[in-house]
């Protein structure tokens, strides 16, 4: 079982998640739980950061990010005690989840569980701080950088064997769109894991991308549930478990992306590589690139790609330090992207057309297009994302209907799937 | 090098630290620093303890109030990184401070400080987490009690040889008498061991008790200094090292005490263990206990003695569930106590026989009376404390005079000597 930041928020809140967690234990269950940091705790521990260093040693930034998610569990431990049952804390490394020394964005290599093991047999509860780790060779806390306890939490069912790696949030699930905007959007009862990287990739925040690649690599099954309500959720399983494949399961977007356009590229061999290679060396995310065909006498290419818009400054000082790799560089602020999602795709040819001419029945421009077998994302103008996600989720009918009384109120505090 | 709450409570205290930091590291020194959480981290982690229990369970209250120090330590990191220096920071347990298991009062079993060394002999400036430690046992992590960070700077100079124990806080060292009451009060240069555990224990709150204890059976020197100020502190040595030894050497005080009287004390043997025994366990801490010789034909005494005014009314709990031990119970909460204190008390028998003479020119009853061959403390009314001081200090001449400019401004925000 994980929860995240809003579901241990306040001591009401750790008393609820603790609750959950004794009910789980009582229905016969062994049960290992991952807590995220309280609420705004991570903020203001980077926060206090800043206030020493512009640029905070990312050694000591692990050091100093690693105790929220340990107050988390002491917290929890001590709520789980007083309904009577027996429950033990334990930090990152502690629970032996071994990393590599990559501070601020370790991957886990290794997970030890001897000691969870051993609690449990004791009859334990074991509360394991999430987001961290200790390093092999220097014994070192790392972190595995935002939303880590997601894959903290993925890491210890596969190690464990867990039957279910429960993910506990403040949403009821997966839905077929952001219900904010769509309001009849459907909570799915069930979706496949590439189903879900896709999401996760094209905007759907309920889950963290690595966490459902490991799950996917390590055949973990995930449940998405709400910390604040009862009944199920949403189950990320292997694509031979699910029951149905709809060629379309679910509409996701962004609206917070940019767009640069490098025109009059310049065609030596490599440039292209020199470009990418030192946005990835300043972490800058590259979403969409489209690369024209170089035309004309001179041989001149256009190149564009699309990255978070927070992101948009460094990517320009990026490419500005690269001196003269084009003519003109421009960049577009009011950028977003719709993506439809889903397993039955590869076998419906008909899909890409069908989002084409939706969207051009609704007079957006489509700038860009990727594609993978399970997706197709349009990148439009940031002002025209929700009526392309209205429009496209109606019209391969994804809204909740009579025969399935469980749907999206809309009224959810955070949104599913939200850029 | 060790630094309290205070001297980091900010960042600009934080950086003030890690510059004392540097500038030891660039005299030549080696440095191992150990740092106190930041000003009202502890009180605020406890108070999110409380928020979910009532009676937190305390190895996860360890869990807990340990991030405090290891905040503190990765934040100051930071800043000696952006000083050009290379240091890391440990916690209680990668510095290898092991404990027993007793939770929220562990002691040090055991200091494994090869990890502190590697370190030093890579030039790096190491930053130790106060206050904490790891079992034995079952490696977990432990808290060494209120004011352990003192102990931590202490057992870790002891284990490293260290030249000196640093230990910085508001005050610049420590004083003849409180200057909040006594204007004209001195800085001691140095003071013996003997000296600085009575002191500490009647009322003086520069140092732990237990740190001076350690200090004392490891032969650490303790310099107290100003983190705010420059210049001398006091030194705490051994007494074969204090150049001079006054007769009395510093007047502390305490006006937070309260007494309880037990009258008509049943005569059985073992009564008054019994009641000792329970407030130990009940974690009193009794001072001054007096029991007069049983009288009449009843052979029934009287039993009073000394307690923190803050635990009053647990003891009289305590003494309440013993059921009859005598025929009545009273308490007093205005008590005070007013020591004098000094290594040259032992060849100067007069000492006694001033202090009680003072104290009776000025009018002031004495109610208790407790000795050691360094110390005499009377109990008196709490409102006439501040009397007994500056007429004790003035009686044995402690004060400033022109051979020592460098005597107490009085202005401290916080008392070096105070109850």
């Amino acid at each position: 079982m994980k929860f995240g930041g809003t579901s241990v928020a306040g001591p009401e809140q750790i008393k609820r998640a603790a609750g959950r967690i004794v009910a789980a234990r009582e229905a016969g269950n062994r049960v290992v739980a991952v807590l995220s940091a309280r609420g705004k705790t991570t903020d203001e521990l980077v926060e206090q950061a800043h206030e020493i260093s512009p640029r905070p040693v990312a050694r000591e930034m692990d050091m100093l990010l690693s105790t929220g998610e340990r107050i988390s569990c002491a917290l929890c431990a001590m709520a789980i005690h007083d309904m009577g049952h027996e429950a033990i804390s334990l930090t990152g490394s502690q629970a032996g989840i071994v990393t590599d020394s990559s501070h601020t964005k370790a991957r886990i290599i290794d997970v030890r569980a001897d000691r969870i093991r051993q609690a449990l047999e004791q009859d334990r509860i074991v509360l394991v701080a999430g987001f961290q780790g200790v390093s092999t060779d220097s014994r070192d806390v790392t972190t595995l950088g935002r939303g880590g306890s997601d894959t903290t939490a993925v890491a210890l069912a596969a190690a464990l064997s867990a039957g279910v790696c429960e993910i506990y949030t403040d949403v009821r699930g997966v839905y077929s769109a952001d219900p904010r905007i769509v309001p009849d959007a459907r909570k799915l009862a069930q979706v496949s894991f590439e189903e879900m990287l896709e999401m996760a990739a094209s905007g759907a925040r309920v889950l963290q991308l690595r966490s459902v690649e490991y799950a996917r690599n390590h055949g973990v099954r995930i449940h998405c549930r709400s910390s604040f309500e009862d009944g199920p959720g949403t189950l990320v399983v292997s694509e031979e478990e699910t029951m149905e494949q709809p060629f379309v399961t679910a509409v996701t977007h962004s609206d917070a992306e940019a767009r640069v356009t490098l025109t009059g590229l310049r065609d030596e061999p490599g440039v292209a590589g020199r470009i990418f290679s030192a946005l990835a060396d300043a972490n800058v995310n590259v979403d969409v690139i489209i690369q024209n065909e170089p035309v004309g006498d001179d041989q001149l290419a256009d190149l564009s790609f699309t990255v978070d818009r927070d992101e948009l400054s460094v990517a320009r000082e990026v490419i500005d330090r690269l001196g003269d790799v084009s003519v003109a560089v421009k960049a577009e602020e009011q950028i977003g992207k719709v993506s439809v999602v889903g397993a039955g795709m590869r076998s419906h040819p008909g899909v890409a057309a069908k989002v084409f001419q939706t969207l051009g029945e609704q007079g957006i421009n489509i700038e860009m297009i990727s594609t993978s077998p399970i997706k197709i994302s349009c990148v439009i103008a940031a002002g025209r994302v929700a009526d392309a996600v209205q429009a496209l989720h109606a019209a391969f009918e994804l809204g909740d209907d009579a025969v399935r009384p469980e749907g999206a109120g809309g009224s959810d505090q955070t949104s599913t799937v939200a850029g």
